[in-house]
């Protein structure tokens, strides 16, 4: 039996780092090397999240010591924080899945626009965006793979087959979120008497997840400014997306069959006859898409549901992982 | 002191029925004088909803002994059903607020398209679709009055500035409503575990207040073929509308001022600098709004939060029934 | 027609101060004279908080300027932070209504033993406990009235009547409580994603509302050691005790009619035949209560549900006003 | 490798049936051979429940046909039509494992007072109360098990240490359950907006699953007459039971660690310091207990948190088919 791959969750006491180590914790090929934490450190992660059931602690982080004994790192830091880090391992070889949206613009300019000067534009060449649908087999061959934000997963899963057939013309993507979404910290906004029995919409009318799935549409040749607006409604984990869709001409071909053909034999993938609901996808890493075309109006309708916390962030750093690693690609998530 | 006007809930055990038999209970210038209903009759109001603490009995409709107490009627049955029992209230000279769709579409063709075959396409005529913000005056001299369907009430608040200055391109509007807007049939779609933690689309891609909402900008100077999908998300009441607009130029007025010009004086009517939550108007008769313009793409994002039993139904009932009776505007709702 | 009375609310960025404003705002016999905060000074209370409509802005406090033109001051302040700036209200000769804990307990070794040090005991004598279906005549006559807990509010009005007639034997409180009860403090435990679709306990076993629960069973003639547990539950506003109740002989009497009569009367004490819920209270001062015998086990078993922010808290203190300042019990809450 | 045990889920279209068809269908020593129902006959059971992805096709019930090809058949009949179908099953040599009421209670005359005449009495001699935790080896060696009700699951677990030392006095269970828990019908007590921010008792004072308890603790040495009331809270799947003990004596010895010792070694007890949530299980066979003694009454307080549909139903079949079958007792659900 070959030696599990040694890995570590840097950044594990908020959600996404956290699932991600439960996911590890039990991955027949991964070994949880170690979680590091900048909150909470010397409480173990069982305590924090009881229903991941990860026995470990949360310790300082000690880069020198920590990279000597790893093949790879989960980084999942703020944007900002995260490049540093990441280019310190690197220099020291270790692989790294960056959830953080530091190396998912390849463009330097347009993320210094959205979020801040670059802390690392040096390594943003060696950089692959992980949406594993569309990249696999560059992930593969990665040592620097950006994860995705959840709602360029669900966009792009949604919008792919249109744009690589040259079917895009206008999208509006109208976004709704599960407070998970909006992290760990306590916040007016994240406090359940604001969230309970409540809609609405944040980040009006420059959401940073714009420019990202903007960059992916263009990459299957759909150069397109879109407009792309967020909600928040009560509930804990779940994404849904439903994308408004202006063809680039009245085109008539059957749309299940598009989008059966391009998501045939993908493991992750769900195409359902009616629209998705978020339910139907919790704690998994599926996506589930329906798409729907308004007779009426010429308009298409698609819908993506993910669960934010898996498919749009922990399970899919897990599916990179064993993209990076040559395992199943489904092994430790399906 | 003058008479209270006598009126009447008929269909009063559903959920809009309900609250405005609620509404009209506590109203200084209406006397609740009778309750009808089409399931448990013989039971109490309070017992099937002892929130709204209207000790009255729900009866069976007795149309002659009832219409000759009567000075109106608010029918609050299904669509179909409602017309031939509006017809013989009108023949017995009672004024009424419909809550169903039968009055709402001018147009017979297109009431027939979307709804069934009319059952009294001779009253179409004199109905007025009562939306106050927009037909006050009509509303005051009516004998009938169709209450607007939740989402187009929302949704022509919300756009009603841009569609009377000509400003509309291309409108697609993303509603998410609450549950209580499936109504009080138990059926597997309210049932609370296929509804909590859960959002998804329905009746796409053809809901049927499309054509209401069309007709309305029509009438306003914006004859558009829209695009609108509602969503069921996880709370009781609330309606939020999501309005993505391509303008019709490049207009760059100032769209505050214009949202407050037009609204200057209405009491129902509210101006949020951010977008607003459906808590902010939760058990009111107030429809929010906030406008934003996206300066990368030219378009303009519109949202209008109502209470989808208040102002989407029940004490947009009363509102009008106060104009039709010369009452205050909002008494019984402010 | 008379002035209306000058009221502030001190620390009216929380919860309970702030619906308490709002139910001032709107009163026919106070003038809401001030706002005052320990945080977000200089902001509207209808920006905190929209749904409230009071559009005056939070000050910090001034005690002198304050209290020179007040009558009356409401305030919801920490326990321990409480009492010494009611003290100082009290030496400028200013009425209080103080929503802490810090008159609530007679005895100020009992204070000591639960909270802390008591900052102002020469006060205590002089409190009044505000439950009004108890005290009414003596809050009549009352400068210093002690808003009681929410969870003894709602647990004295459901023993009341079996306390009063030496019936309670042994007694244990099951609480639950929507996520409001724990505050405005983004923490953990309000995170929306702690709270939502979960349940627990919490101060297990010694939760602070169990020594005022007994000072007032003792005060009706029944001196009891109490169980008391407290769960939070996944809903805003609303508030059940579960009293379980040891009778303290079989006592064979009717109780449905005991509690009837116990409660005759009073305008915000509802006896329901069923199991009430906290739905049937919300926004509402009423405490709607059930009694059962179990026939098997002799136990007798009494529900009480309130709206923890209203009848637990801010309608309860304007209760109180109306009492101290011989208004109608009712005004502005009813 | 072994051929694989056929098993059958007879009333598949219920949440506890489906449920169980999920874990079976992923089993490594089942083969799930056949799902019955009683309604959706001809659905496939992932139209029903997406989220379970069984894809598989609800029939009506043959039973010579289906028996013929079984080893074991999970029921999930309500109780009165459960037992004939066990009977016809037990006929047919198939060993049963029984979701419903009908045979859990063993003196006949204790299920008719509380249920229906029992059909099929002769039967209740040969059922083994299926608690793995309490009856592990009679289970193994069972032909017909009797799934326990949710609440005494939680509860039996829960109170088992201090009942098997002797040490119960009297007892009060307060238990708290997510909506699921109330099954699939669509009633008005389901009813999203019924559920939604509420919280009431239900079934007072006479719940169905207290015999249940009562026979269970009695023949832990405990024969005692409980008091049990059910809550109904708005969450999905969860269960929490408040469990209020007057011990039998001033016991002082140390509850923590009899409790560590009563459950070590047991895979799906979790003990925990503070008290559990019900999040903190969900979607597990674990129940997880804490145990609180109150100095200042002598009173001892136990906290048991279960998944309603998992330990509390569907998962605890799991975990009986593999004590049944001679699988390890994780398999499937760990």
């Amino acid at each position: 039996m070959p030696r599990r791959h040694r890995v570590a969750v840097l950044g594990a006491a908020g959600f996404a780092g956290a699932l991600t180590a439960r996911l590890l914790y039990r991955h027949p090929s991964f070994e949880l090397a170690a979680l590091t934490a900048r909150t909470d450190v010397g409480r173990r992660l069982d305590e924090l999240y009881p229903h991941h059931r990860v026995p470990l602690t949360l310790e300082d982080l000690d880069l020198d010591r920590h990279a000597a004994r790893l093949d790879a790192a989960v980084v999942a830091y703020p944007h900002g924080a995260s490049a540093p880090l990441v280019a310190s391992l690197r220099e020291r070889d270790v692989k790294v899945v960056d959830l953080s949206a530091d190396f998912r613009l390849r463009d330097r300019d347009v993320y210094e626009q959205w979020y801040c000067e670059h802390p690392a534009p040096g390594l943003l060449a060696e950089a692959v965006y992980g949406l594993p649908e569309r990249y696999r087999s560059e992930i593969a061959s990665a040592s620097l793979v950006a994860n995705p934000g959840c709602y360029p997963t669900a966009a792009l899963l949604a919008l792919g087959p249109l744009a690589r057939e040259g079917l895009l013309g206008d999208v509006v993507i109208d976004a709704k979120s599960g407070v998970s979404g909006a992290g760990r910290a306590a916040t007016d906004k994240t406090h359940f008497v604001t969230a309970d029995e409540n809609v609405n919409a944040y980040s009006v009318p420059r959401h940073r997840h714009t420019p990202e799935i903007e960059q992916e549409l263009a990459a299957m040749g759909a150069p397109l400014r879109i407009t792309f607006t967020a909600h928040l409604v009560p509930l804990d984990q779940g994404e849904l997306v439903s994308c408004y869709v202006t063809m680039h001409d009245r085109d008539e071909r059957d749309l299940e069959r598009l989008y059966a053909d391009a998501y045939r034999g993908e493991p992750f993938v769900e195409l359902a006859a009616g629209p998705p609901g978020v339910r139907d996808v919790r704690d998994t890493n599926i996506c589930r898409i329906s798409v729907h075309r308004d007779a009426r109006t010429g308009r298409v309708i698609v819908f993506g549901a993910i669960d934010n916390l898996w498919k749009g962030a922990a399970s899919q750093v897990v599916q990179n992982l064993n993209l990076m690693f040559g395992c199943g690609e489904g092994e430790g998530i399906a």
